[in-house]
């Protein structure tokens, strides 16, 4: 038998379906769970939510790490410390345990990435 | 004393000093290490490649996964099966030991995502 090769796998995020999220004190977000432990991914998970102009995900706290990039649209996210604005092409760090809720501004949907531990799984 | 309260960081990566990646086998790289653990991150870390165009990462493996969102540009990815495209949108996920490098294809310079386990940085 030959030992298999680790080959790199490539998903194309935008044909990826695309399902609500369905949590309490959410609105007009959807989730795509791009990279899991399904795809043998050992460590941590990637998934790309769209949220539409108006809405937001819950606000929330967890014990473990987010760690998310803007791919386009603002919004605000809400912290212990009040609202801070962002932006399409920032990073944003949401420790263990801080609230957090991210909220649409302007008129255009958002759109990032978020990541976190493998065994966790905050939107499912 | 009052215990602290996580709050989430919020960085600009466009404005987040870019280095060029300083390894064999590498052409026309920078790197901004956005968020490590220096920023408190505990489990993986998230930095931004971009590769101008006709430039590549090396060619390599290394005992731990990488999972990658192409930003903009679109290029071919280097594995063990031989060349696969990929394009902006498209998330990858490089196993552990996986031979990979990212080439550009076409005129356009190519930015994407790469995350780690917060232990490890190849691009150090």
């Amino acid at each position: 038998m030959t030992p298999s090769v680790p080959i790199p796998t490539i998903i194309d995020t935008n044909t990826f379906p695309a399902k609500p999220v369905q949590m309490d004190g959410v609105k007009g977000a959807t989730i795509r769970e791009v990279i899991t432990a399904r795809d043998g991914a050992p460590n941590f998970a990637m998934r790309v939510f769209e949220v539409e102009a108006g809405g937001h995900t819950p606000l929330h706290s967890h014990n473990y790490e987010h760690e998310v990039y803007i791919l386009a649209g603002q919004g605000e996210l809400h912290t212990a410390e009040g609202p801070k604005t962002f932006k399409a092409g920032d990073a944003i760090l949401v420790p263990a345990n801080a609230e957090h809720q991210f909220r649409t501004l302007g008129d255009e949907p958002m759109k990032f990435i978020c990541l976190i531990p493998i065994e966790q799984n905050c939107a499912r």
